[in-house]
């Protein structure tokens, strides 16, 4: 067996054989594959795409080149989601504590941000005292005890994934569907999850532009969670506008504990509802309600135990800012769109986000919103607030928000689009 | 401008901008462009294909990035000859001199073969004493001496191409027309040569197997040579069988010579006169008739000062290898094929090429054929003798020949195919 044998099968739209994919991702990860021969396959997976056998081969090879997590010891059901990313999505702080308060058990691996949609770890570090890096024995415990944890996913897990994610990203062979999918599912079922969730964004402000790719994403990802033993659904959600009120990481956490005390943004609060529902289905607890879970405070005092459990003081105050900068309407009017891309790269910009891997990111920056669509706006009222420590970056954040917000004459009619676009299972492919 | 953006553009079918192809080839050459870029690039042109236009800026950038040389000090016009390699290919001996005894001056520079195609330069350092290496200067006073010369490319020439080269290779990204035809045509015009013919090898042992890509090739080079004012023709030939009666390195050396006395085997004394009319055609010497050359002696001296300006003798005997094996017909009938890959893997195998850059060669060893399709044999009769250093090579090397003979029923009709299969020229596109 060797590489170039592999890449031309690929390349001239050949079937990988298993024996092919578990030899190159066997061989990619200790170093016997180089770098320029997985990306030259990368480019042609990308190019000429991989059937359901192949990709989930591909996925298999991925967690057999690392350690799996097993969750057999705990009493309750576990389940997770995993989210694609958007502007604003800040979900996995109210919906892991309250589907833990629901009765699941909720292991949530969690990644840093790159790029204009914020990572969830970067949020909670924004709470003091709250750390990421926690033992297997750790995990299991806060678990065990809260019923829900976030934390950085071990370098054990799928290390084929973690090298190969890192080449696409500098090859461009990022959007590959089969390459997506594998490289989420194989983390997510190495983890030892039971079942599944899986939240596919899709807008301009999403890694998935178009309703039809975001539904082949979602697909490829629930017949991949059946084919390894992972009860897995998908909603596929709209990314055109960004969630909620805030983009940035305390900005966000404060949001979300808004959501968990029973308040909060709507959008928020109905689609933590909706996954949570999704969860707790798979998880086997289709009886119990989240809503009253969000409204008697017991969703709150999951919260509080888990971030706690992590060394995180709930009850502190949250870092702010240094600087501020407020960006009025121009007009009279009802907004009728709020362009989520262009507002994540301006929070990105102000600090909330990281250019490279190695770069620090700012806890209080960020952009908060204060007219949503459908909102009647006035000239001269405040349309956004901007968060940075790094006041010179106002202007280059100013930039990426140029034509973020549509105004429309006053009395435009607006009907709101749903927040759910569709669900995927394994019972309607 | 960033590697990501271009790879991108051409992955997702755009036309690449002169700007990109100078820029990426420009960083790649430096190391600013990674080399798992660059192959993910080269597959998505591969798949994705570029068009006249970008196929003539990407051989420009190749050129640019390195020197060019200057042959406008001789009297004589030049022309150059390049095959894209086949089995038993020697043309390049016998036509060298040939042509510079009709008038032209005939600057070939040569690469070492790597596979199952043998290299000019390996079969010549075959001769004692010839040297392969020579600067400038000493090239253009052989060539105004001898008349020609073949040497190797000094690095100065394309340096992208010799490092993007070294990557298609282990990338399977070698089959790419674009990139072929900017390889070969970037190291040519570098060259300075003004005019150029090209033998375009079509059949189981050429890199082009079937007709239509052999005739895509030749299109795309004469266009690129025409694009760049070198008056270039292309000769598609025939390499099913493999040419003349020997491939090995000194054995190719002895057939030349025979060719070069008017004498030889007739298919290549047949090619090297339609490349030769092609050259001279070129060249503004079409008066002149090289089958005479050939039969007064004339190539013959042409060779002989061309191999002493390079250190070699002439008249010195040629390395023998030391153990030889023959392999008989098994029965009766009419030889109506042999297999032109598998005799080239066959001789390689024994030594006569090499499997990496790295390894030496034989002189002695290779294989000669004693019958050729068309032939009447008898059961019992040598069809081959293998030549080598090493004989523990001839078990693999009669494995790669199981199969290679076709010999039909005594008295089966056997029509010879033509040598030479089209002529792609500047006017005819």
């Amino acid at each position: 067996m060797d590489a170039i044998t592999v890449i031309r099968a690929k390349r001239d739209r050949a079937e990988l054989t298993d024996e092919q994919i578990d030899w190159i991702l066997a061989a990619y990860t200790d170093g016997r594959v180089a770098e320029e021969q997985m990306s030259a396959l990368a480019m042609a997976i990308l190019l000429n795409g991989m059937n359901r056998r192949e990709i989930s081969r591909w996925t298999q090879a991925m967690i057999d080149s690392g350690e799996r997590m097993d969750f057999s010891a705990l009493t309750r059901p576990t389940v997770d989601k995993h989210s694609t990313g958007g502007v604003g999505d800040k979900i996995t702080l109210p919906l892991a504590p309250l589907v833990a308060a629901c009765g699941a058990a909720v292991p949530q691996l969690s990644g840093r941000g790159l790029g204009h949609t914020g990572g969830t770890l970067d949020k909670l570090e924004s709470i003091p005292g709250w750390r990421a890096s926690l033992s297997t024995a750790e995990m299991l415990a806060i678990l065990a005890d809260a019923g829900a944890v976030v934390c950085a996913a071990g370098d054990g897990l799928a290390p084929a994934d973690k090298k190969l994610y890192a080449l696409r990203d500098v090859t461009g062979t990022v959007e590959a569907i089969p390459l997506i999918a594998s490289s989420i599912m194989s983390k997510k079922i190495a983890e030892g999850t039971g079942a599944l969730v899986l939240d596919v964004k899709c807008g301009s402000g999403a890694f998935m532009k178009d309703f039809a790719d975001a539904r082949e994403l979602a697909e490829t990802m629930v017949a991949l969670g059946t084919d390894h033993g992972v009860r897995t659904t998908a909603l596929i959600t709209a990314m055109d506008t960004p969630l909620g009120r805030t983009a940035g990481n305390a900005l966000e956490v404060r949001e979300s504990v808004e959501v968990l005390s029973g308040g909060g943004p709507a959008d928020i609060r109905e689609l933590t509802l909706a996954l949570a529902r999704e969860m707790l289905d798979a998880a086997g607890l289709a009886g119990v309600d989240p809503a009253a879970k969000l409204d008697d405070g017991s969703a709150l005092d999951a919260w509080k135990r888990m971030i706690r459990a992590q060394g995180g003081d709930p009850d502190a105050p949250l870092p702010t800012a240094k600087e501020t900068h407020v960006v009025a309407a121009d007009r009279d009017g009802v907004l009728v769109a709020m362009d989520s891309f262009k507002v994540g790269v301006a929070a990105w910009r102000l600090g909330a986000g990281r250019a490279r891997k190695e770069d620090a990111v700012q806890a209080g920056a960020g952009v908060e919103w204060h007219a949503v669509p459908g909102d009647t706006v006035r000239a001269g009222q405040p349309l956004f607030t901007l968060h940075t420590d790094t006041p010179e970056t106002f202007d280059t954040a100013l930039e990426s928000l140029a034509g973020a917000c549509d105004i429309a004459a006053p009395g435009t009619e607006f009907t709101r689009s749903p927040l759910v676009l569709d669900r995927v299972a394994a019972s309607n492919r």
